[in-house]
């Protein structure tokens, strides 16, 4: 029987999942794998996690390095999120020739060229299925999809948060009232920021290309658009049209070049990424034997990310081989402003005779192909109309000089909100 | 570098999709894994499939035992279907040593038991990844996942043609016109019976059941309807109240009594799996920690399904441990009319004054609370008026009961459809 010691840096919410987990289905592990996984060491700076999971003193300790530093300790679970201490934590553990196993995309998302490498050197596996989808399967699942299939894009609704909100949106909540429940029922953070504004998604699309493509991806070069400007009305004009408004994290390689982005898009209701509501995260692989897989489960949550966690520690336990020494893919990125693509563009005009007519007009110079155009100012008094535009596949720079010359002109107030309609495959 | 001699019998659409991938991906298997894969010999009735692939005349027998008894083959796959040759085929390979990976359900549903037991006898696995939900990396997904999570229910949309055709009726076309459709699209077989009636289904239900529960179901007693007596009509009117109509293979453990059934179901536009769509499968499973994890992609087609066959070759090739080696959980069956659930009922009623308000009566002495009444005979002439009724909750052998009594009274013609509303998880 294959003995495996463990220590855990980290008792928080994850930490404890994971602490619990591995005693109670470390009999089951033994009897289906034949590996005995023993928890050594934990290690936390509050000494009431220990309590709470009366944890032995000889078991915890304040230092990670009583971990990292452990003889005996193979794999090392690193919880406290951050990309600092956390960085130094894992090159320690690295460095000693320990297993990481992980849920921080942040630091995955920053410092994965410096951890790759150091991994290789000292020949030492990095999980991070828990930093992903939650407790979905997805990272393992390309892992071993990649042998026998080439990866071509994926799509996902990789924030739990944001997808709560529109959801709760598409039933004519408005947004600051959505955002507060979401906090009440535990799916937001006090300061929800980095999950509002897309940068949790981009993390995530930086660690996803890694996994896929072999990219490094630096997270500063995904062009980032969150939902704060979506409105109730917005869902409200997309959902009549046949659409979802989605929160999407897009990764693909066309032309040769990698197209990363993330922003709110409107998917067709035929997609099944459209169906996925409230909290849940879902991915949409393609590939070229497989083609399109879906993953939909808990993107979040204690039990569910724990679970994947002791997944990756089993998995590490059972193989310990080196996974995908590859050398890093070259790749041009593309340029946001390059994309083509069907687009929902809402403007505010000037409510004035021939205002709507003096813009269409401009459009048309620049060859913008108009499929819909959506108003309704019946009893309005307001002198600003929203207006909705919904155009023909184009280059998003083209869309975006008209507008311009638009804007020059003083036919509209404010930013238009420009929102990608996805034909995903 | 570990060396695997394959051995494939069968080269039908599946078996040459098999071996294009293990050739072409040869050498990304062996610099990623360090296993060297080598397809040893292939065996086919025809000659002409030899022909196809340019397999060299040594490579290739007629006889499937220069495959199972060859010394040198440590995998044999099994790709020609059907359960007598197959089983021949599987037992002799087995007790030559002999790991099996297949696509087989019908053999894994009907000859489990013995193949188990044989295969724990002769320290050998079964790999059977290809055998539900064609490339869907779900029997492996919940492998792993078992280790670390209880399975307490799965529904699944386990069948193409059945959810072809129903999406096709969905748009209004008649269930023999979209059979006919789908037929032409290579969806279904020009005998789709055991598509249609559900047989399939209920051997993908088997085969999950033993992944998931550990328990061999005989699809004898699997509770099994087909799809052959819904409308477009029944589509519509489900549609309407906020329902799809798909064909569900449920197996689910209540009461320490295994719920195991496949029929028609309304599910919910909330649930994920009513927005899967044409062609493809989706898998939604339930377990304690993760929670619900749903898988979608194509259930059939030759590159799907061979890549799961090779992905199984390489988890065997990788591991050679033996997976669950578990005693067979002992469990009973819960009886199909002992089902608890909301209900559909489509009735034929007579159109005389006061039949549909002896119907009710009828219903409401057995305690049938209904929830809508739909009928709509604006313009039809016919004597014989559709009802549609929603029930609450209640017990199926109390609809049962009423609808004797129903039936007895003459107040309606034919045999009414009864199908359960699915509140997923």
């Amino acid at each position: 029987m294959k003995k495996i010691n463990v220590g855990i840096i980290g008792l928080g919410t994850i930490g404890t999942g994971v602490y619990k987990i591995l005693k109670e289905r470390k009999s089951k592990i033994k009897k289906l794998y034949n590996i005995d996984i023993n928890i050594k060491k934990t290690c936390d700076i509050s000494e009431s996690r220990k309590k709470n999971l009366k944890i032995p003193s000889k078991d915890f300790t304040k230092d990670y390095r009583d971990i990292t530093r452990d003889e005996d300790i193979n794999i090392v679970v690193e919880l406290i999120g951050g990309t600092t201490l956390a960085y130094s934590i894992c090159k320690d553990a690295i460095k000693n020739g320990k297993h990481i196993v992980t849920a921080n995309k942040a630091l995955l998302a920053s410092k994965n060229k410096e951890l790759q490498k150091l991994s290789d050197q000292n020949k030492v596996n990095i999980g991070y299925e828990a930093s992903v989808g939650g407790g979905i399967p997805i990272i393992n699942s390309i892992k071993d999809s990649l042998l026998i299939n080439r990866v071509t894009s994926f799509w996902g609704i990789l924030n739990g948060t944001c997808n709560y909100i529109l959801t709760l949106m598409s039933k004519g909540i408005d947004f600051s009232k959505a955002l507060k429940m979401a906090q009440n029922e535990g799916f937001a953070e006090a300061d929800p920021t980095l999950d509002i504004n897309g940068k949790d998604t981009a993390h995530k699309v930086s660690v996803l290309s890694q996994t896929c493509f072999n990219i490094n991806l630096d997270i500063e070069k995904i062009f980032t658009q969150g939902i704060e400007r979506i409105t109730s009305y917005d869902i409200d004009v997309a959902n009549n049209l046949g659409y979802e408004i989605k929160l999407l994290g897009i990764s693909r390689i066309i032309n040769s070049k990698l197209d990363a982005r993330v922003h709110p898009t409107l998917i067709s209701k035929d997609n099944p990424l459209s169906n996925v509501k409230n909290e849940f995260n879902a991915i949409l692989v393609n590939s070229d034997n497989l083609g399109p897989f879906m993953a939909y489960g808990y993107g979040a949550g204690m039990m569910p990310t724990a679970s994947a966690i002791v997944s990756d520690i089993v998995r590490i336990s059972d193989s310990y081989k080196i996974e995908y020494l590859q050398s890093e893919l070259k790749i041009k990125l593309n340029k946001f402003e390059d994309i083509k693509s069907k687009f929902y563009l809402r403007i505010s005009i000037k409510d004035e005779p021939g205002n709507l007519g003096k813009v269409t007009s401009i459009l048309g110079k620049y060859k913008i192909n108009i499929d819909k155009v959506i108003q309704n100012n019946e009893g309005s008094k307001s002198k600003i109309m929203p207006v909705i535009l919904l155009t023909k596949s184009l280059e998003l720079k083209m869309l975006n000089k008209a507008i311009n010359v638009i804007s020059r002109n003083k036919l509209i107030r404010g930013e238009p909100l420009i929102i990608p309609v996805e034909d995903l495959a």
